[in-house]
């Protein structure tokens, strides 16, 4: 039985599924959503897959046994499986991990492109900070995942549109449409909690024109 | 002395700086670059303002007594005070600051509007966490400070455009270009540092179809 770990499934299996049933074994796709920006053997955690979705991705053809084995071993080390067809998982990462990663791309792009006054580096916070983590990830991981989504992020890039109402009323609306829909898939603390800093970083030496 | 704590200073300064100065005191605008999506007393930290930036926008008619004053105020409470032009600060903010918020209230509203399927949720991980954090912040805060800084901030939002180039090589040096920007401002920590926890939360049922 043989599975893969790649963030992009509706290609992978389409080539690799017929292949491997023709030397007599079986291939079942996985996409463990555990990981960091980092990579390396140094990076490695035992626990990264604790807690984690890992999407199989089965097709009409996938032996029972294959994808209850894969399942297992998703299992056995602490990861939460969620069955979906290659292409429907493909969809939904384009909108929650694929076009969240572009987005923080362009973002540091623009904010940090070569010929901005020095004092642009200076205002950028740690909201700044969080926006673009994922802009701090392996280019090449990312190129790859571009190509082989293409067409699902593309279609997530265009329905995505950075809108700016022109009256109050619609703009608050739209933050607090933003806020709800967000805080509902990760509740906020309670008001005492302790809060994350939210400083700016303090590298370069103050200045003043 | 009078000085104020908004996020956009042109518009104020202009408003304020007269009347306040007719009336025999003087005006000294101010951003302090801290706080953090929460709001209220309870939110409140005694080391806010540590080690922050904290901007202060004098005009050609700010009294220099003034402004040593509001800067001495900022340095006592621990700020790192940067002078700017009222003009000059509301832009560099539009990128560095508004921009991120539009960015992240757009990825919140798009990928968890109504209709989704329901795994749509479950494979939202860490990076769209992070990606849209600041979508939590105050609605009303970020109503007014879209009004209020509008001009700047539509140019930040057209000059930042969704791209995605599609050949490899162009893709490759797009990501490198954005990890390099964003590395340069926030050194990734070394290698066999401890790394943020990067896994889906798992509160809903594991669901299968």
């Amino acid at each position: 039985v043989v599975t893969d770990v790649g963030s992009v499934k509706a290609r992978v299996v389409a080539d690799v599924e017929t292949l491997i049933a023709s030397s007599g074994a079986a291939f079942v796709g996985s996409h463990p959503m555990a990981g960091g920006e980092k990579s390396g053997v140094l990076a490695s955690r035992s626990e990264l897959f604790q807690g984690a979705v890992c999407v199989v991705t089965p097709t009409p053809v996938t032996e029972p046994n294959a994808l209850a084995k894969v399942k297992l071993l998703w299992q056995t080390v602490g990861a939460r499986v969620l069955e979906l067809s290659p292409e429907a998982h493909d969809i939904l990462v384009s909108r929650s991990s694929h076009l969240p990663h572009i987005v923080a791309a362009e973002l540091a792009n623009y904010v940090l492109a070569p010929g901005r006054p020095p004092e642009q580096r200076e205002l950028c916070a740690t909201g700044f900070k969080s926006t673009t983590r994922l802009a701090s990830g392996s280019p090449e991981m990312w190129r790859d995942i571009a190509l082989a989504n293409r067409a699902a992020l593309v279609r997530a890039l265009t329905a995505h549109r950075d809108g700016l109402a022109d009256d109050g009323e619609a703009l608050l609306q739209y933050f607090v449409q933003a806020k709800q829909r967000r805080d509902s898939l990760f509740p906020p603390d309670t008001a005492n909690a302790p809060i994350e800093p939210c400083t700016v970083r303090s590298q370069s030496p103050a200045s003043a024109h």
